[in-house]
């Protein structure tokens, strides 16, 4: 057991410097302190990372990071919400959020083609963005074949994008598979429909793609969990840890806490009782703004794995038997 | 502008005298209040009422209470999680939770086959329970058809389970749509795979779906929603709205904050900023467990609405063409 | 062990009907249900019961409700900041308080002499109202003493208000001591300073009053907490508790959550730890807000009480050997 | 208006590269930039810098950088609550902290003499250097007058203290008064009392010290607030600032929201309509953990005022016309 110990400035800090003196300070200091230790125990582990976020922390500025783990080989698997999908490829094409306010003339915004979610602008065009872009490449997608699992999917268009800030670029590129298991719930469920109206033999098969998330892992393999946010997103990783028996680390970040009995306040304490992560796992839960809290313990854990020599960017890997670079040629006809 | 007005206990006080009273009190009161005051006039109007909830709040003792409301009218649509329908269906066969504690040795549950949400204890039986049941059920779906839609597989379900307390019974029966985005993200989901693993041409088409929630109401019609929670069962009503000309009433009742950005957090006055909820439309934001903020409010509007003759339980419906009698003879083989 | 039961409607349905359906739901409608038995219980067995709440409580419209449960002997100290102390007089004085929003132009409401606690309005008039009311107050009081402990000096003031909706009047009517450790910090605090300004002898005695308050329980006396909010008020209560060997019974309500470690968030466990509640103490935390739980769980309870005729106003007091009615003669000159 | 940018990685990154990128990410990060620039601003502009914060933020290790911050000259006045003052006692006097865990058996924790406050332990032998420490100094003071403002009081204690990690002795040497309005809220008010039990002529004056508190500033300066949590001390800074034209600046940190119109929740926006702010002030609201977003946000600004070559350790002061050593020679006999 250790002792509180008072913090102390020094003049050009470093963020580990700052997040190793968090070991020593009380309430979600510590915790972060914990996160970051799991965080960097599983690497060592070996275990698949189940890395998961919902669409507001894609909207938030964390697309660039969470693209930048995937190539660093901080996340085997993605699983986010629709929105997150959205905006990584309108970003892609050139989309542009703005910093504005919580308190904002909500219906001021809304005559001016603005849509707002928390403190981020996000204007009418960037949908008009990821609309341009996903209709050619839907057509690609069904000339190819006419019935897509989702994560299948989500790697085609990631192959499409060529944007190395892109989640779904860098997820296909290093073959991390993206599971989205509502991923009619925005923009992009309406576009699908559209195209469906066209072409009725158009399937989207979220039942296959539960047995993808389902063997993505194994009950051998070590297994650990980072789950940014609630939602369907973290429930999904779960999951599939839960039916593989277990995860063995669990990071849970969160705003939400655990006396409504929402998924997104659940603790990593609970998940024991579902044998979602094992008896025996190492775990934390983290209660704070995941842009901060994230990015600290991430930061830090990133910083003491390069120091050991054990932070390897990935190759690109070859997609079903296809070098990337034919899949490229493939993929843009 | 109301003053504050000093609250008081008289004896025998009803729900309603206590809901009066928020009138004149601070702070969520007063939003509780007024979100049962929207609420009456979203029914006054005859808006199409969207009812939003996570799969939580059907864990927590509101399973009947929905059944009842759609029962007596007062849902139009349903959106909600897939744990929502499991449940639904597990006590549609028997099943039964506990009161535990929030505090709890999970190990130890664990070891005993207890699965802990919050404070409500679910035991591994349950699971069962709906494993028994559901399988049958995928049987005489297929028989019928391969390619399903979410909400009609759904409605067949409810048909199939005959429980004046079931969510999806009453749904069923009332004629009132249940969508579920995400309909593979629990054991459902797994079943669903087990099925389609012996019966490759059995097909859940999410993205059909998404026409159903599209056009179940329209631009001309008057809309308002009942959000219980965050998640994707409160994003994909108000994306239904949105793409109708936006919601004309909205009650929010979450324990999320906005500062985080998070759907679960995001109010009405966001809202309108996307479209989703009109410029000019009647809204109220409640903060608070939704288990004592919602039954409040709602009972309240109950009570005002039976006193002026305006709550009318539905007929059970035709659906399509056949009578309710006809479909479960069918069903039940 | 108790089960999960569907809560449902029935017509005309009562408070307590409601709160009795919470025993068998789960989240913070069984734990509000556990709070409003544990008030019965410490109420049965003849515990001394220290309500304690923060100024904005006052504020919030429940200022006639607290008066009414010191009338009906369900408070026997109380503990409170100095903002409700100042609303109190406002209030016994005419003031009257105003709904607002929780999203204002805070720089016009400056501009017109309102200022804003949440979604309540205050304008500058009923700090006029206070300080008309205080001055001569003061004034009288130094006449009779020059050192004053505070709760003497609010039962005094208390004796001149002669209004049954103020706390200050019921309690010092009823021989309620109410305490309030940072009797400075608002308003009054700047009233105290001028009288002393004018006469250096006069002083309040914050030190004896420590004694007041150690003293106003025993050992050996059964003793009961109801913390609303956070702050000193809870923290000076429990304070007294721990020194007199720990409350048999404790009901917390906030909103504040027990992961940063405040004062607002600690819950009935962690008193445990500090021996502020005794081991084997009946305890309930409830998280919402308060004007919403409390009100629910409290009218609960009076009602319980009330139907087993336990529920007894308060003869009103001889205080130190002279009659009530001596001692407005006399405090009014 | 900025856009938002992708936060990104580089190894050996420090803080002020990791804050300077929350400037481009959404929700609480650019808040808590934005605090990190008012602090810098009120620091340029002179301003007289009010730093509150409640007792947990000393007792979780933020207690040194206090003294850090005090003598860098970047708190000018201090409010605080009684448990801060105390522990700073203990700690000067060798008691240690323990980092335990949110969840624990408390009843076992009482059994061995650990007190919890989060995930914090302290134990009954802090208490006792408490105890052992402050009655030789309250003999000291006594021995010099009778009647103590509490400011003043805290003065000379800290005097005695003689540890630079010590908020008193460190606030004392630099001529910076501690304001603590509820000084007898914890075990301090009972040694006060039994102090006083012995000697009757003993008087801590409060009222003196709300004149203290509102002559430490004037109209015309310019002011600063920074409040860690909520409670009096928060309260107690405001209302100086409000009675003395508003604060120029203001950063509010805490983890309660504003929708319970608590004051620990209580926003710079909501304390324009008090004036306690200026109209035009630069204010900053975060939400979160203090200790993470305090620290990212302060070491920020100390980085920059260092740079900027505005960083000047404070000079010890003389103590009304003695010198420190002179001051220590007598208070320590």
């Amino acid at each position: 057991m250790s002792y509180i110990q008072d913090l102390k400035w020094n003049k050009g800090m470093k963020v580990k410097d700052m997040v190793s003196s968090f070991s020593n300070l009380g309430y979600q200091s510590v915790e972060l302190k914990k996160a970051s230790d799991v965080i960097v125990k599983m690497k060592k582990d070996n275990a698949k990372i189940f890395l998961t976020f919902t669409s507001n922390m894609v909207t938030s500025g964390l697309r660039g990071f969470f693209a930048q783990l995937i190539q660093l080989g901080m996340a085997d698997v993605i699983v986010t919400t629709v929105g997150g999908i959205e905006e990584d490829i309108m970003k892609a094409s050139g989309a542009r959020f703005k910093i504005g306010n919580f308190s904002s003339d909500d219906v001021e915004l809304h005559e001016k083609g603005v849509n707002r979610i928390g403190n981020i602008l996000v204007n009418n065009e960037s949908y008009m963005h990821f609309e341009d872009r996903i209709m050619p490449m839907l057509d690609k997608l069904y000339a190819k074949q006419k019935r897509w699992d989702v994560s299948s999917l989500l790697r085609e268009i990631g192959l499409m994008l060529d944007d190395k800030d892109s989640i779904l670029f860098q997820a296909a590129s290093c073959g991390v598979p993206i599971f989205c298991p509502a991923i009619t719930d925005g923009a992009f469920g309406f576009h699908l429909y559209l195209f469906q109206q066209k072409h009725t033999d158009f399937i989207v098969d979220v039942v296959k793609d539960f047995g993808n998330i389902l063997f993505v892992t194994s009950y051998d393999e070590k297994k650990g969990v980072i789950a940014l946010g609630g939602s369907i997103s973290k429930h999904h990783a779960i999951l599939s840890t839960l039916l593989n028996g277990g995860a063995n680390y669990a990071v849970y970040m969160t705003t939400a806490h655990k006396t409504s009995g929402s998924m997104s306040g659940a603790t990593t304490e609970e998940a024991k009782s579902w044998g979602k992560v094992k008896d025996e796992s190492d775990v934390a839960t983290v209660i704070g703004d995941v842009t901060i809290t994230f990015t600290l313990a991430m930061i830090n854990a990133l910083e003491q794995l390069s120091e050991e020599g054990l932070l390897k960017p990935r190759e690109k890997v070859k997609v079903e038997g296809r070098s990337l670079e034919d899949i490229k040629k493939y993929v843009r006809g």
